[in-house]
């Protein structure tokens, strides 16, 4: 009976492309059209192919990681992205859809963030291990959205561009109190007070991001000028005249944000300015995976733009520009996957192959999420007065240009 | 009773600044702490203060015409800038709220937008006359938010430096098809074809303007490349790889979004790249000037982003860049109001002092609303495909440059 409902899912679902299917009992089916696109897939068990019926984007992240669902050739990127240019086209059944509804019928309660939760959720993913991070990410640790603004970059210049491009936003000017909500390993904290003197409060909630970065300013001789804190946001007292937030929002969850941003407004001087960097969705809400929630990110939420316009308009400030970065992510992605697949030998010696198929498959759907979903990087800069940045955007890149030039020299 | 009603409504209304009213009984009061802004009024006759009570800010805009209600030593823009900043603080009673409030609540009704009501709104506006529009215009009839990038522009300069900024964000290329929804007096249409190369459709509801812009088009040498359209955008076949709508949207009314957007994206190439320019406020939406839309705008609406976003990503098209543009307008308007003052000679031998007092409100009301309310201009840029923009928006300076350094050597 399961088998009869995944067949008859496939064949109506793979539109674009060709997958090709061992099932357990022998059978071997091919599903699609052909041209393009090709993957072949082995379904290892009775109980994956059930499993596929109730939650089919669980079961194929679940399947992965135990490898009980293998793919030929460990064309991974090519089967997730022939999975979810399909998707796009509407072609899954109503009721192999039933998981995913739910979902997000219930995502306000999936999102709840208490200082509990919160501290739970960001351990569950950032006190995995130093080490383990040190293996994929660039040399300052940014783990979020480089910036390949020149073709060439090497993912250590892109993510000083990306550094460089918010600096710029934020018009920080020497001992300026800038605040760091989810400051990770440092490296922003770093940047803005070594190369802009400013005086910098990181926050995070990850004792290992927070152990690393300290060491990190104390070896730069930056301990007078960042101070780094174990401590919920919104916790926190200002004022500050600028207020930085780089991949953090991603786990506020919706019912936070005028919580959120509230507490943006609040820590911000009369002039102040803040600059939100967040995975962004140009498509209206919708489901997520519910595999990247339980395994990876709990809590975490793409949000769309609808569902930041409101709360953001209620705060009383400014947006001041929208910046809507696309591919950029993609790319990101590709650059630690393939450094993920490059240092292989020695994560292997850390964790099991289960770790290493869980963080194979989270690297690989992300980046084709990125490439095949309308889902980018917003930036919103937000100003608590309409005159606390310049009248034209021009000042960006002149802010920026003697880092870019630096860049360029290497 | 209504005057005890008016007093009661201004004491508690005014706390910033001093308002000081004379009423018809011959009463003298002040209200407010004094300090900053002061303006002093005189209520001509018993139905005004009655007015007042009822719908506050219609009667203030039809006193002021009418000649009932007067401001000392023509301080208008002082009244209004006193008005707005008190209202800001939210201190108007409720009983006086209710025809705003009843407004907002038929938003969706006072802006359905037939082709029937879209044609005779515009002809409302814009077929007033066409040398009344050239008293106050720049030379080109730019008739939206000029660009002041640069401090020292002219009106001239900086409607040039918009027409420039919108082009960049175009990524015209010689003898792509471009339309222009909402094309006014043909300038920016003759800018794209006589400066780019491009092959412009513009289309307009308003007859005067269609025969102007045509003149001008033919003037220019440039029938064989600009063909105008007195039609409704929604009655249009495409393709276009370009389109452009610069303060159309304010016209097309809240429930026709989806239409607009759908429109967009319908007729654009799947390389199509858009750019839309429209008033648009910070701030969550609420009830707008009564006023405005009776005398100045029947259907107009300024939108919020939370009304605007949803409406856009169910187009599937790209958001790619918003930016968003503050003081530019208040500068544009009162570019306009001190033109309009030194022709007033002229525009008096063509139209009575009703017109005059109506003309100047409104552009004295719109300069004091984007000075205090949390009101600017988007530019939304919408793309069919990810890839139809470059991956920075530094292209946007680049491609602008030449223009900028001809109005630089001007």
């Amino acid at each position: 009976m399961w088998q009869g409902l995944v067949n008859a899912m496939l064949t109506r679902f793979v539109r674009d492309g060709q997958l090709a299917v061992d099932y357990p009992d022998g059978t071997a089916r091919r599903y699609g059209p052909g041209g393009g696109l090709a993957a072949r897939v082995t379904l290892g068990d009775a109980g994956l192919v059930r499993a596929l019926c109730l939650d089919p984007e669980m079961a194929l992240g679940e399947g992965y990681m135990d490898g009980r669902l293998t793919v030929e050739g460990d064309r991974l990127h090519e089967f997730m992205t022939l999975l979810l240019r399909n998707r796009r086209r509407g072609g899954l059944p109503r009721w192999a859809r039933g998981a995913d509804a739910a979902r997000f019928a219930l995502r306000a309660w999936l999102q709840r963030n208490t200082p509990n939760t919160a501290r739970s959720n960001v351990a569950h993913h950032y006190d995995i291990s130093n080490d383990f991070y040190r293996m994929f990410l660039d040399d300052d640790l940014q783990y979020s959205c480089a910036y390949f603004n020149h073709p060439d970059l090497t993912l250590e210049q892109a993510q000083s561009a990306k550094k460089a491009h918010i600096a710029a936003k934020l018009l920080i000017e020497p001992d300026m109190r800038v605040l760091d909500i989810g400051c990770g390993w440092g490296g922003m904290a770093i940047t803005l007070a070594r190369d802009y003197g400013a005086r910098v409060t990181g926050v995070t909630l990850s004792k290992n991001q927070l152990a690393l970065a300290q060491q990190r300013v104390e070896e730069a001789g930056l301990a007078d000028r960042v101070t780094l804190r174990l401590v919920d946001y919104r916790a926190l007292k200002g004022p500050f005249d600028r207020i930085v937030s780089v991949g953090m929002l991603e786990h506020v969850g919706t019912p936070h944000y005028p919580e959120y941003f509230g507490q943006v407004r609040d820590l911000l001087t009369p002039q102040g300015v803040a600059l939100i960097h967040t995975i962004g969705r140009v498509d209206p809400p919708a489901s997520q995976s519910g595999w990247m929630q339980k395994y990876i990110f709990p809590g975490g939420y793409v949000p769309s733009l609808s569902e930041l316009a409101r709360p953001v308009e209620r705060t009383g400030l400014w947006l001041t520009d929208l910046e809507i970065w696309r591919s950029h992510y993609a790319r990101t992605l590709l650059e630690w996957r393939l450094r993920f697949e490059a240092r292989l030998d020695d994560i292997r010696a850390m964790y099991d192959e289960r770790f290493v198929r869980m963080w194979r498959y989270y690297l690989v759907a992300c980046q084709a999420t990125f490439e095949v979903d309308r889902q980018g990087v917003f930036q919103l800069q937000l100003a608590k007065s309409r005159d606390a940045v310049p009248l034209s955007r021009d000042y960006i890149a002149t802010r920026r240009a003697p880092v870019h030039a630096g860049l360029a020299a290497q």
